[in-house]
């Protein structure tokens, strides 16, 4: 499963509107033959892919997938069909596909005598490759990661307006990384007026990478002519001249987008805190002390310290001189929901290599 | 000598101006008969107190201490003289004494045919009980820790004032434990307004722990007749009419303090920072957003970027559902030089229970 995982990774941001999956296939001997993942919409499931690298050696074998195949006719047959007809005698899938259509696939599996599994490593799938796309599967909208860099004391510039460059090359080289698996990055008409941002994904030399995220811009004001975002070499750009967090995720959820970067500034944070519109925060914190300057967040609508917005830490680890945290809004029921919650720690069963982070559950 | 450390740290805070020692005596066969620390100014040294535990079953022995034994008349004749009439053959320190009249312990042991070493768990003891008096035998100054309690987004408070409570119980419960080894507490009048804090070390149960600290207000106003820091059962109080850093560490000095905790607020702190007083950061970080009310530091002399004052991250670690990142300001030469630097991990010899944190160099 983490080969599978692997994969998806790599192409996890131009997949979109589909589900970044990633599939192995190991022979009747327990021997990777073939690996695949999600192709760009209308291209192969990540499933196909596999078992055409893998040809008729899958023939009695075993396929992981990090998504539950699916059950229906898309743009493409379903996988269910095409993993019955290679012959596949074991299944295992790291989460369950929660659409009504596409859903049922381990089901339709086990009926035609697949031994099927859910939920190897499902927890760090969910919070990994599929975590946008789940969430946009459930509430319908992208889902919104809100990157900050900030010092200690919450400045995200100097008094002066100076910000290069208040984290260390780790930590940058990483928001690089990120934009790549994003459909869009959104920013503010302030960030945009103060420090003409490129908002593309770069190599540490500077060279572009594979994929672009579409740049968005919102507020009323003009983009000023010239500005590195309009260069359109390299990836599109999206002035929407709203100053509703609702109309731009509305927005971009018609155009497909299903992770989505907010970069800033504090004042469209602050928006978008407010509208409840943050599923992710994502804080690289420099050990540095600023004592003035613009704060991460602006307004956000907390006056009281009984209105604060709680965060559950997910993770935090240094990156270079500096710290990581990764959290997410303590919804009423606890954190955001963890999709996939099949996966338990306490089940015997152990999978090979996938045994690290807790074995798939038998369906059934 | 980490049973040594654990000694030391008992004590630490009611030993000012002398360190929080700590000692354990092994016998010829190498059992623990002994352990001391530090007594109260006047009261026995940690070796003294350890071989008064040990009685005659020192002679032939060992003894781990954490600093180096002293070798002069102050209010209390040498250790070095108790060592040798108790017939301890073997000393292992964990960091020199820096000072030059008690200094030179481990070279008398040595001439007097015992065999030392240095550097056992030094990097430790130099970060704990030792630190604030191996800096102020360096620098002539009290050390100061900065602790604040902060949001993600760097707020001490909500927009209305109220902060209650911004970390949670596990990291409230460390700055009891923290303040009940320092010699002074400051905080501005502004906090003392605005909070009316006890600034007192109390169990999670509200009762008081055995050593308080000196409560400093510091600044023009005057503090609230009936305000909580002014009830005289439990600890002093000093109100400092003064806004100068400096004159606050000198006037701490003249009293003795080795280890002063800066509890704030923002304004006192900025001073502090910009004056170069502060040697240790700790922030308690609550995964939470406010979007406005006061910073966490004020104005601290910093108008760009190229100014930014770096620290070096110690530790980051998790208090509950907080994080907490202890750190101190990167001088020119890289973080606040580490005293005890004979401590290198790459020595072949091993001493018992302590091989984990790098043994002691033999002196020689
Ligand atoms: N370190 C970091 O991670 C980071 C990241 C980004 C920015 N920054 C810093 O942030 C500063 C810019 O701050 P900023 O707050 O001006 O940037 P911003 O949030 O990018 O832009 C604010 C502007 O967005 C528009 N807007 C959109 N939605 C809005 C809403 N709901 N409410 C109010 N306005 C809305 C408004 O402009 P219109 O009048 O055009 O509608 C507003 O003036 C710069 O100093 C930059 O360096 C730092
Ligand atoms: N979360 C936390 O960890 C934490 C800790 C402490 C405070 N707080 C919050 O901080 C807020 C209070 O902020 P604050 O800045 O007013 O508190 P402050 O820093 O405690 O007090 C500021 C006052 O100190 C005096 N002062 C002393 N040295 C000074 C200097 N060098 N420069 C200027 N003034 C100096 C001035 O008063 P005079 O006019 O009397 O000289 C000044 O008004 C409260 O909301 C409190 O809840 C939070």
């Amino acid at each position: 499963m983490r080969r599978a995982l692997a994969a998806s990774d790599v192409v996890h941001g131009t997949t979109s509107p589909n589900p970044s999956v990633g599939a192995v296939v190991l022979d009747r001997d327990g021997r990777i033959v073939g690996v695949g993942a999600t192709a760009p919409p209308g291209g192969a499931h990540a499933e196909v892919a596999a078992l055409a690298d893998a040809g008729d050696r899958a023939a009695g074998g075993t396929v992981v997938v990090t998504l539950e195949p699916c059950n229906h006719h898309g743009r493409t047959p379903p996988c269910v069909d095409a993993l019955l007809a290679a012959g596949v005698v074991r299944v295992h899938a790291a989460v369950a596909d929660p659409t009504p259509r596409a859903g049922g696939g381990l089901a339709r599996l086990r009926a035609a005598g697949v031994e099927v599994t859910l939920g190897t490593l499902a927890e760090e799938v969910a919070r990994g490759p599929l975590r946008g796309w789940l969430h946009r599967q459930h509430t319908g909208r992208p889902h919104v990661t809100w990157k900050v860099a900030t010092t200690l004391d919450g400045r995200v510039a100097a008094a002066d307006g100076t910000s290069r460059w208040i984290t260390g090359e780790t930590a940058r080289a990483e928001v690089h990384d990120l934009r790549r698996r994003m459909d869009a990055i959104v920013a503010g008409t302030g960030t945009v007026l103060a420090d003409d941002p490129a908002l593309t994904a770069r190599r540490p030399d500077g060279t572009l990478l594979g994929h672009q995220p579409l740049r968005v811009v919102v507020g009323h004001r003009d983009i000023p002519p010239g500005a590195r975002l309009t260069d359109t070499d390299c990836a599109g750009t999206v002035h929407l001249r709203t100053r509703d967090p609702d109309e731009v995720l509305d927005d971009l959820a018609r155009r497909g987008a299903v992770d989505v970067l907010l970069e800033g500034g504090p004042t469209l944070a602050g928006a978008f805190v407010a509208a409840g519109a943050v599923d992710r925060v994502l804080v690289h914190l420099a050990p540095a002390l600023l004592g003035a300057g613009p704060h991460a967040l602006g307004e956000a609508g907390v006056g009281t310290i009984a209105d604060i917005v709680r965060l559950h830490v997910d993770e935090v680890r240094r990156a270079g001189a500096d710290v990581v945290l990764d959290a997410r809004p303590v919804t009423q029921d606890g954190p955001e929901t963890r999709h996939g919650s099949d996966t338990q720690h306490g089940s015997d069963t152990q999978h090979g290599s996938d045994t690290q982070h807790g074995p798939g559950t038998p369906v059934g």
